[in-house]
């Protein structure tokens, strides 16, 4: 059985169920077993599940499954909560009250395949509640104390860099605020944590999550996450629901900020993405503009390079990005909607591995400049009163130099001529 | 047996048993049966008293009450403290850990009698623990990440609008700070809990709390707080002091917060308070000044209307606002002594339901402009050593027409001339 | 027996265990029995350990001794971890939460020896846990709602005085950020907290505890805080390891804030320091510098006074500072390596008894002006990548008058001629 699902499948899959799944989730109630709820009060130190706690069968050549809630103690992650999915191929840890991040993807222990592990190795060493955070903290980049996960949302009122911005206050007065880096959803737990499992083959497992980011005289906005996969499979999905409680039109962000270290990153590593032009976010990026796509070793004193890349889709509008490891036997893609997501943010911070040597595939509603400027480019959506938006990413495993190739060769195809690479950062508009 | 407390065994009552146990209280110890205590290290995850604990008969004729603690989980709620009084008539909902707030208040699940529920829909719906609260975040509107109490008390070193204040610091330079909106005392979990019933008839349920607003080179104030009922009846009363511990006076600020949604709140609701002026905070609120006693439906892109009340209070120095429903047949009224709390704050924020329909009685010490504004005014109190304040303030429902019109001309009979309509904003002055 | 250990043991001890000590610690694994641990995931409510669960025996004529870690609850202080150190003469109270502050040290309960007492009296008296620290409010004096230490270490990315400073952001531009107050250690748990015993007589009980300064484009430091003392006698040590695991140099400030108010501080109290040189800080303390070594009674609205002291040491690089009362039959030593701490804050602040009397003996790296003024100093070191350095402290109690005399002389040894007292405080330098 290949571990790495035919690109075709995934899209059929990416359309079909996730669409029908979401469209049962309501506020007032997430199916599955809950595990954490403050409307009725509820949570839960530890929890284990498993196929015979959803009443379905472990199908024939397949690994036990299980999804494990535990608390973390000790330092800074006194209280966190994870939730580990560990499908027989993929362990998936989750992180309910770091806004659902995920943590790390890695092969489960039960595997007896290859398997790719996606994480990378922050300074930050433990899984930082957010009590311990204070994201007005040294001018505003106080996120960056709790950064250590995979997958981190920025969002949702806000996104990008920290700076001023103005917001109309109670009395109707234009007044600033000190926006702070990658916003807040990283760092609100998740009122609600539910697995569900769905009822046919081939059982997919779902955690789901809603979190929210509400205030008086603020956004009103309820994020329902989820993480899924089939048992058996290397490749796994986010179908995000965002909504818009409040009686305005709302502004919002959302990047999808997905971080590699090791083993994947190293000297040679190489991102492959179809674009139609490929920008510098500054003049330091732009002197190396030409050599976007591929990575240096660790080193000492690297500033980071940041690349805003246009995106280009497929007939189904998908969008994907590999990063394939040196070798190029080993590689993970995402994939995503460009309707839903249409920019695509390549941060490559190759510095020392003490400093944290790491790159960022960064599908988005905008790119990570400060919201201000967003504005000014038109990328900062809004979302109607009661109005909701999906975004649907997939990743997928390739674990060996075929499979590699495969999906390569689907991206290049898009490739009909070389993207457009700007010389020099585009110039931003003046407050 | 009428739910309704005359006014003039209300006015007995008020001015009789609450100051008997406040003379009681000491910081050294609180009588009754202690839930919480930090001195004694004392925290309990859920408590139910009833009047066996207390050695008290239930009077014929009278529900079961009881004193319940509990402590909410999951998202931005872990961990808070809840104690649910139910008086067998009211359920009285109050959040220690953000200073002793009331959540909410309602008719009792036991009563058979008519109720009115005391509450609003805040877009906020969990109760916020304060280590997710950053009351310095968005230019000093954190406070409004917590934001859905019934009740919540602003202050003390500060309260109403943020910005800068000059104070002094350690080496006794005059340097500036950022106040932030409606001070801290709000998410500041209260250091002791305790329940006391009065050992005679009518056997007040009282539960008692001790709140620290302190630090090195700051404050060193202490308030006790009470919210203490009769079984049966549907009145309610808050009987605060406050403490200055420190060696020098201490400037305070004290605006008690008590906020009403539906279903008291609607088109053509009305507030009764007998005034000799009042002024309205702003030009936008000053287009408004003469219909500021009567309330809008919902309405989308609503902008707050606040309105400064110089309040008239009775020959024994109690001052009533009562807010009543269009159909006039229900009704709440606060009553307090102007020599506690000279001034009286009506906020209007009948804005969409999504967005908090709600509209705030506020006695306070002063008016919600910034703390600097307020001072020159000559609105903000000072404390000298060891000395104290108390607070007294009673809350009762008028549940049909009969007793609405009662209360209604009882603070008709106080504005024996109209009050002084401002039909423009004080002008500040200049710093 | 002598509780008072003579100097010249105290030093043998000083410059020999530790050190061994130390150099089996390492950030993989503490020896001893672990409390806390982050990495394992564990914390424990509630433990007492003694020498049985050591296997080391207790020596004749020595009383029994215990380790006990307990968890705070109620107000500010829920859920604060404390570890008290019982050596059968001195009870050590260590704050794991609060960075390995140490909150008091006092005599054991068990036994029949005087002591002295070391803490002080501060209008904080909750033992705060960080969630309720913002550092960034009242302009970075935020530290001050959690102070109430007998010993609290500043740093480490920065100690002293708020303000601004710049650093470098993650696209390398200087920018600038607020500094708070004395910096983040003392408000950081520890990731991992255990207890050794030495195997060998005298059995040297050790507490260590390792407190993590980490963020992502900022300081990756380690702290490995160990306090330790010998069962019986009336002296204990803090011996603390700094580790840099970035790639590049970081800066680093540590100042031992050491306060004490009653019994020892008092009218006519004293420090004995040898110094080559003593300045007062600001214009206010110029003022005083005459007689800076002498404590005056409580006094209302005092202004702190503080002395930047350059310190003189013996043959073996120690310096010593004394603080003995009036009547100069009770004192407390602190004694350090200038080769470490080349720097001795003396804070003066006997304010009135409600607002904090209290004076700090500070050993640092430094003094506490802000980083940008001490920078100008060059007195802000530099730890190169995986560099470490130690800083070691002895605290040793006099219990007599001649145990004073004997220190206060050999102290004075040193002072062959008096210090220089500088009229005026030195200009800082302009930006």
């Amino acid at each position: 059985m290949s571990k790495c699902i035919p690109a075709v499948v995934l899209a059929i899959g990416f359309l079909g169920c996730p669409a029908l799944v979401i469209a049962q989730v309501t506020t007032s109630g997430l199916p599955g077993i809950v595990i954490t709820d403050s409307s009725s009060n509820k949570r839960t130190e530890h929890l284990r599940l498993g196929p015979q706690d959803f009443s379905v069968p472990i199908l024939q050549n397949q690994p036990a499954w299980s999804v494990e809630k535990s608390t973390l103690h000790g330092g800074k992650q006194e209280g966190c909560e994870i939730i580990t999915i560990d499908s027989g191929t993929l362990s998936i840890v989750i992180v309910p009250t770091r806004g659902m991040s995920v943590l790390r993807v890695s092969k489960s222990p039960n595997s007896r395949e290859p398997g790719i592990e996606l994480s990378w190795n922050s300074p930050v060493k433990e899984v930082v509640h957010p009590q311990f955070v204070n994201l007005e903290s040294r001018g505003g980049l106080g996120w960056l104390e709790g950064f250590n996960e995979w997958m981190v949302r920025c969002g949702l009122e806000s996104a990008g860099h920290p700076g001023k911005d103005e917001f109309i206050n109670n009395v109707g007065d234009k007044v600033e605020m000190d926006l702070t880096l990658h916003g807040k959803i990283g760092n609100i737990p998740a009122s609600k944590v539910s697995v569900t499992v769905d009822r046919e083959a081939p059982y997919r497992i779902r955690v789901q999550g809603v979190v929210n980011e509400r205030m008086f005289y603020g956004p009103k906005l309820e994020l329902i996450t989820e993480i899924s996969t089939v048992p058996g499979t290397t490749a796994f999905q986010i179908t995000d629901k965002l909504m818009n409680h409040g009686a305005d039109d709302q502004e919002f962000q959302m990047i999808y900020h997905t971080n590699f270290g090791k083993p994947l990153l190293g000297k040679n590593a190489k991102v492959v993405v179809a674009a139609e032009k490929v920008e510098p976010m500054n003049a330091h990026a732009a002197k190396s503009i030409d050599s976007f796509a591929a990575y240096e070793p660790p080193t000492k004193g690297f500033i980071e390079q940041v690349y805003l890349v246009y995106p280009k889709s497929d007939s189904n509008g998908n969008a994907r990005a590999l990063l394939k490891n040196a070798a190029g036997d080993q590689g993970v893609t995402v994939m995503w909607k460009t309707s839903q997501l249409p920019y695509f943010t390549l941060w490559k911070n190759t510095a020392a591995e003490a400093d944290g040597y790491v790159t960022g595939l960064e599908p988005g509603t905008g790119f990570p400049f400060n919201r201000k400027i967003e504005r000014k480019f038109g990328r900062v959506p809004k979302l109607g009163p009661n109005m909701s938006r999906i975004f649907e990413l997939e990743y997928s495993l390739h674990l060996d130099k075929e499979a590699v190739n495969k999906v390569e060769s689907m991206i290049s195809q898009l490739q009909d001529q070389p993207p457009i690479l700007a010389a020099e950062p585009i110039s931003i508009p003046k407050p």
